[in-house]
């Protein structure tokens, strides 16, 4: 499956930040630059046609996540932008009530979202804690929702550590207390089964570029009778809820990476898993000082975040990059920040461990071949970063 | 110039809903979809190298519209967002001031917010009318403007009618009342010479698709020193103004559709301004009960809106469709709709040519062969159906 390109010899682990495009999804977009280029709003037959394209596409969007009906997919620019929607949508539909309840662990498109709001006066934010294992405590949850939640809103699974939130159970609870259920699935869609439908989840964002297609697209679905206000004002499109020329090229790519995704999470799953749970137990066995982080007993299957003992990430991230071994720190949207993950501060991860958590994240495109060049470096690099022995200037000059 | 499809026969003439992608601009992105796929916010050297391809496009932005400084660009999903943002920006920066002034023939991106905005109480809207030939009534739009003025949004070119306002004329009266002044030049971008360094403008918004790029992709102008708040919040791309992963694929072909629009608008202005009036002057010759929408002596010179008496221009688009020409009634955006343009509306388009308006909107891709076509079987179309002798049943089997 691999598809490494011949004039590069990179180990791409880095899979939850983005994925590369399918072959096959590319080819699907391309006569979507060039012949049926054509705006899907407009009346003329090339219009139609392109349009036609959007209505199949948005029919595996449905099947990918086991909705009840394609109408409750709503195409978007990506993650950020439907997390963004549901949580002002939701604020917006329900002005009866002025609190919003999140986990300390979403991603910054949840948690951003909900700082402006708490900055705005807009709604009062409840955070619930996780435990060391990253799971939510629901006890805290149950007595934070009330007459006043508009909606909670928690991920499926974490970017940073692959825990699995029990969803549907905490969108039953939030229901009965009669408050909204937003799902950021962005990480878990394709990794893990769903049928969205037979869940009590009201809204769910998911993305595209995390599946082996392009950036710029993603989709939130909104079930059916749930009422919606749009976040992005104008044209007609998307049945009037998400305004915009729609993206056609990247929707019909979109459509085709979610029917392959759901192929491969049927045949892949347990190879990547295997992939996976192989570097970890290397890893433990040769190096010491190591610390997996994370809810190892329910997990995405292609996500490891391990740490080492009074080791910087970033120093480790240096070297694998001199080797051509792409990983990171945690999400790529919090890049940029010196602070140690708010994800692993939340799991209160012990000081001598929080500067030193590694993600490697797997995709159906990795091999064996890619745990074996991480076995390869990794312990004498995390060995010669213990000893102070490596030259960080010329370990920063690739970064 | 022209990249017409050998496989179908198509005559393209509604550029202002969306273009071709150039073949340039599509190889120019490829490589993003497959080796450099990474997350510009990586770490990684994959990651940097995509994030310094951004860099570039923004500069090629930043050169097209006469900006001072690349920084002052935020890439968006497309021209849609970048309005909402702007104005829904203006009015949280600007706490003291609750009123918007905009134009009665604005696109819907602009009407749709300040619906929004009035309907949930957030502001007071002033529609300020324009004159039959869509030039804006400046005398009421100078009273309009007061105190209490958060921001003027005024259009730069029309998309319906091709009509130019004097934008950093009108920029500069909402300066002086002290308002933000913002301009949706979707329409004109690459199609006029733009110089917003030089002008009062304090936003502006741009879409790629509109220059053989592909959807999906738009910017936003801000002036330095204007204050700023984001509409989608989460991690810190785009400094801070613009969170959700970057689309690089897309931004890179925006860079270059840019920079091959900036040489277009050199070199292929006067031709495509001739195409577009021979096919006016023809058209007005041969068809008798025919009226040009808009202000002939300052109007984009790529289109041309024109009305047939008694003749609905559904029907007309209907024929041309069957003869492969696609052209359109005026904006996608609003499209679906049954209701006469509400640009036209605006400029009180005389009854009997109310419904009968149709656009044509040429690019770099067209040629003389393509108005011909146009003049070959439009007369008789019309006069067809104003002796109501065309099946209406078989000329919508192809819409």
């Amino acid at each position: 499956m691999t598809q490494r390109c011949k004039d590069h010899p990179w180990v791409y682990l880095d899979n939850n930040a983005t994925t590369r495009v399918d072959a096959r999804v590319l080819d699907a977009m391309l006569p979507f630059f060039r012949e049926h280029f054509a705006n899907p709003s407009s009346e003329h037959a090339l219009g139609t046609s392109v349009s036609e394209a959007v209505h199949t596409a948005r029919r595996q969007i449905q099947s990918l996540i086991g909705a009840a009906s394609s109408k409750e997919i709503v195409f978007t620019s990506g993650g950020t932008e439907s997390n963004n929607t549901a949580i002002f949508s939701a604020l917006e539909a329900r002005k009866d009530r002025d609190e919003v309840i999140i986990s300390t662990v979403e991603h910054p498109s949840i948690l951003a979202v909900c700082d402006h709001l708490q900055r705005t006066a807009r709604a009062k934010v409840h955070r619930i804690p996780v435990d060391r294992n990253g799971r939510l405590d629901e006890e805290t949850y149950r007595r934070a929702l009330s007459a006043r939640t508009a909606v909670a809103s928690m991920q499926w699974a974490n970017s940073e550590t692959g825990t699995i939130f029990p969803v549907d159970r905490l969108a039953a609870i939030a229901n009965a207390a009669g408050a909204l259920f937003h799902c950021d699935a962005v990480q878990a869609a394709g990794k893990v089964n769903m049928q969205v439908q037979s869940t009590h989840i009201d809204s769910l964002s998911i993305s595209a570029h995390k599946m082996h297609c392009p950036k710029g697209v993603g989709a939130l679905y909104i079930r059916n009778g749930v009422s919606f206000v749009p976040l992005i004002h104008g044209g007609r499109q998307e049945r009037g809820r998400r305004a915009g020329t729609e993206n056609a090229p990247a929707i019909v790519g979109f459509g085709v990476a979610a029917e392959l995704a759901a192929q491969a999470l049927l045949h892949e799953t347990p190879r990547i898993a295997a992939l996976r749970d192989r570097l970890e137990s290397e890893i433990l066995r040769s190096i010491p000082g190591t610390m997996v982080i994370g809810n190892t007993s329910d997990r995405l299957p292609n996500t490891l975040n391990i740490a080492f003992e009074d080791v910087e990430a970033d120093s480790i991230l240096s070297l694998l990059n001199r080797d051509f071994i792409a990983c990171s720190q945690g999400s790529a949207c919090s890049s940029g920040s010196m602070e140690p993950s708010h994800v692993l501060r939340a799991m209160k991860v012990p000081f001598a461990f929080l500067r030193g958590a590694v993600r490697f994240s797997f995709s159906r495109e990795n091999t064996d071949h890619d745990v074996q060049r991480v076995v390869d470096v990794l312990p004498q690099s995390v060995k010669d970063l213990r000893l102070n022995m490596v030259p960080m200037e010329a370990a920063c000059d690739y970064t």
